[in-house]
C-alpha cells in the first residue's frame, strides 16, 4: 500500500511517498510560493502514484480544523498574506480523490514520535512534541489521539515567568510580545544579541535563560496534561540545551509530581533527520484509509 | 437507581444519595479528622442504603489514579500527614461491595459542570475547572472523558508572567512560590495586605493583580487544550472577579485564535451552591455501574 505524506512549511514543501512499513520511498522539496502554484506541485507529485492509498498533509497555521466548518481544510489568519484564507485541503481533494487527513506539522510530528514510541515498545500513552525553532509550537497525542479542542493547540503562545537576567528584554512575538515564542524562538538571538543564533557560543548564558523558559513549557504540561513524554524538536533545539532545560524543570518541579526519569520524559525526537511529522503523516494517512 | 457521592475535602466530607436524574435525596456532612473514623462514617453513611447501585469518590489529593499502580485509591503525598499513604477506596469497596469511581475533588466538579452543559443542550465537547480557594487546581474534560495522563493534572502549580505592581510578593506555595496556586490562593490575601480575603473590599487593586495570573491559567489552556469553556470556582472567585480576568485575558490573548463569546467561555459554575462535584460524582457512578 501506497501511502501519501505532506510537509507543508512557511519555507519549504516536502512531500513524500511511503510503504506501509512507514518507509520512504520517495521523497521531493519545493519551496512555499503562492498556493496556486504550490498545491499544484504537491498535486503533481502524488499523481505519478495513482495506487497511493491515502494521504496526511501537515501544515503550517493557523488551519481550520473542525469538519463541520465551511472553511475546513483552510489555512486561515496566516502572516503569510498570499495564503490567509486559502483552501488547501480542497482542491488537493478534488485533484487526487483518496482519503485526505489534514492536520498542523506540530500535531502530525508528535503524532510520529508517538508511532515511533510504539515500534521502540515505549508503553507510553501520552506525549506532547514542542518544535523550537523560527517560531514555538506545539502538539499532544493523548491515549493515542492528536489532541484537539475547537482548534488545534498554540502551545507556544503561553506566557511564563521572566528570569531575573532577561527582565529588559521584551521578547519578540508580534501578538503577545513576551510569550513562549517571543522568549526562544530562533530569532530571540538576533534581537537579544545582535548576533544570529548559529554563532551564538554554547557556553553563553543566553542559554540557561532560555532552558529556564523552555523548562515552565514543560511544567505548564506536566500540570495540566500529564504526558509520559516531553519531546523537544526544532533547530535551536540540540542535546547539550535539554540537558539546562532539565536542570532547571527539575529546580521548578521541586519533586511536587512524579514524572519519568528525566532524561527520558524531555528527549530530543526519536525520529532522526526530521522525520517525525512524515512518520506521523504515513501512520495517519493508515488510518484514515481504515476507517 | 441509587448513586452515591462522596466528596472528600481537607476540612470536611459531604456524602448525598441521588437518583438516575441525579437529584440528591439525602445528604449529610461531617470534619475530616483521621483516615479510619472518617473513612468508617462515610461507609456507615452508605450502608444505610442496601439498594446503592455504585458510588463515586470526590477526593482531595493528591491520589493514585493508576489502576495497575498497587496503590491505587491511595491518598499520597498530602501535607495532612494522618492522612498520607492511607487506602481510601480499598475499605470503602470491601465495606458497600458496589462498582465504585475513583477521582479527584477537581476532576468530579469538571464532569459535573460538564454534564450541567449536557442537560442545558449547550453542546460543547470540552471543559476545564478550575477551583480558586484555599488551594488552586484544576480539572478538564475532553470528548466527554476526564483528562488524566500518568496522574492527576496539579494545574494550580504551573508558571505565569508576573505582575508589575507585584513583583515584591514571593508567593505562598511551599514547593514553587509564586506558582498560580502560590499567588491567587484564598490565604494570599493574608499574605500580601495581613488582612482576610473576606475583608479585602472589591475595588482593591490587588484584584486586577489576581485577575491577571487566573487570566493567564486560562491563557494557557486556551493554548494548550483549546477547550470550550473555562470554569471558575472555589470561595475567591465571583462575577465581579471573573468581569476583571476576561478584560486581562482579553488582552492578554490579543485575538491569536478564536474564542467563543468571553462571557460564555469563562464563567462561573453552572451548578450551584458547589454543587458540580456531587452532580459530577452521580453521573460517575451511573458511568460506573453501566460499565
Amino acid at each position: 500500500m501506497l501511502l501519501g505524506s505532506v510537509e507543508a512549511g512557511g519555507t519549504k514543501f516536502v512531500c513524500a511517498v511511503g510503504n506501509e512499513d512507514y518507509q520512504v520511498l520517495h521523497k521531493t522539496q519545493f519551496s512555499t510560493s503562492d498556493p496556486q502554484s504550490t498545491i499544484k506541485k504537491t498535486i503533481e507529485f502524488f499523481q505519478q502514484y495513482p495506487d497511493l492509498a491515502a494521504l496526511s498533509i501537515a501544515s503550517f497555521g493557523p488551519i481550520e480544523l473542525q469538519k463541520n466548518n465551511p472553511h475546513y481544510g483552510y489555512v486561515t489568519k496566516t502572516p503569510k498574506l498570499k495564503w490567509r484564507d486559502t483552501d488547501f485541503l480542497g482542491p488537493v481533494k478534488d485533484a487526487l480523490k483518496v482519503p485526505i487527513f489534514f492536520t498542523t506539522d506540530v500535531n502530525a510530528s508528535a503524532y510520529g514520535e508517538f508511532v515511533a514510541s510504539q515500534l521502540y515498545n515505549e508503553k507510553i500513552d501520552s506525549l506532547v512534541y514542542y518544535t523550537i525553532g523560527t517560531g514555538v509550537g506545539g502538539g499532544a497525542v493523548l491515549n493515542g489521539k492528536i489532541l484537539q479542542g475547537i482548534g488545534h493547540p498554540e502551545m507556544g503562545h503561553t506566557f511564563v515567568k521572566r528570569h531575573p537576567d532577561d527582565l529588559d528584554f521584551k521578547g519578540i512575538c508580534p501578538f503577545h510580545g513576551d510569550c513562549l515564542e517571543g522568549l526562544v524562538s530562533g530569532p530571540t538571538f538576533d534581537a537579544r544579541l545582535n548576533i544570529p543564533g548559529s554563532e551564538v557560543s554554547k557556553e553563553h548564558h543566553v542559554w540557561d535563560i532560555m532552558a529556564y523558559y523552555v523548562a515552565q513549557a514543560a511544567i505548564q504540561q506536566t500540570m495540566i496534561i500529564r504526558p509520559n513524554n516531553i519531546v523537544f524538536g526544532g533547530g535551536v533545539v540540540s542535546e547539550e540545551f535539554l540537558v539546562k532545560v532539565r536542570k532547571e524543570f527539575s529546580a521548578l518541579l521541586n519533586d511536587y509530581v512524579n514524572v519519568p526519569d528525566l532524561n527520558k520524559y524531555i528527549q530530543m525526537p526519536r525520529v532522526k533527520d526530521n522525520g517525525s511529522a512524515t512518520l506521523g503523516n504515513f501512520a495517519l494517512a493508515y488510518r484514515v484509509q481504515e476507517e
